[in-house]
């Protein structure tokens, strides 16, 4: 997996993530509540919120695709409360991600990345992927998924999982 | 990240799930009941419990090493319950993934992966790595983790991620 494909599967599962809040909005209207409480919805009193947990999962593929891609990652402050707001992240998020091509990712391996939390220390472009933005997205991703499936959403696996490129014969 | 690589990281994850599950242990005795109440534990009625999880997170894991690997997956019955049984299941799992090693991926990319839930069909091993494998392992491995962050264990995110390759200078 390049860091170009990992770009394009957290890319496909932010999708899917704007697909769970959809199914998450028609249960709300069956159910007559306000979908954007979901955003304030967490699995235990001191963990994210819905909301935070898909900002994070935006900015894990972000800064990938910008530390990877030697690109500088645009700005986007955690300021959204509604599900509206979320998809808008999420798309403003997809898009960046789609303006690192393949070959930006030349090198990235060797790239020293050194984000603000590791404080002067770095990874190798290749660890970063591996160790950091790889396991860090999934969380961030099952983890909203997780606290819309624990508030009634009706989500299966391959919701989450969405297409698949399967060959036949 | 090669398919070596991908081993390598859920071999260290389910290294990490045994530390999660130290920690419930821990948790459980300060809070005087039976830890082995968490393997039952979901986030929803219709979801699979933590024991299932850590089922399916090693099964994704060795069916990954296996198929893209070249080798037969050994058979690991859904039978744990306790905490005891899943911690050895997690290491007949890592046993498995230690014995595949990097010269047995060669070629994964381009081998037919053709499981038996895709009827006859098949992926392309890059594709069943990439769109399969890895968020299929990590979609488990987050939802055990979420299941005993929701039953009060304190976990954190470095519990997740566990040791990185950091680089000084």
């Amino acid at each position: 997996m390049t860091p170009h494909d990992a770009i394009r599967l957290f890319t496909k599962t932010l999708e899917n993530l704007e697909k769970w809040m959809d199914k998450a909005a028609e249960h709300a209207k069956a159910r007559s509540f306000e979908v954007d409480v979901l955003a304030g919805a967490r699995l235990a009193p001191d963990q994210f919120t819905f909301a935070q947990q898909v900002q994070s999962a935006c900015d894990q593929a972000k800064y990938a695709a910008a530390y990877l891609g030697g690109k500088p990652a645009p700005s986007h402050p955690d300021t959204e409360t509604t599900f509206g707001e979320l998809g808008e992240r999420i798309r403003k998020c997809t898009a960046f991600l789609a303006s690192v091509g393949e070959a930006d990712f030349s090198g990235a391996a060797e790239r020293k990345v050194s984000p603000p939390w590791l404080q002067g220390r770095w990874l190798r472009g290749h660890d970063y992927l591996v160790h950091v933005a790889v396991p860090n997205f999934f969380f961030h991703a099952t983890m909203a998924y997780a606290i819309l499936r624990h508030n009634g959403v009706a989500l299966g696996k391959m919701d989450y999982i969405g297409s698949l490129p399967v060959q036949e014969g």
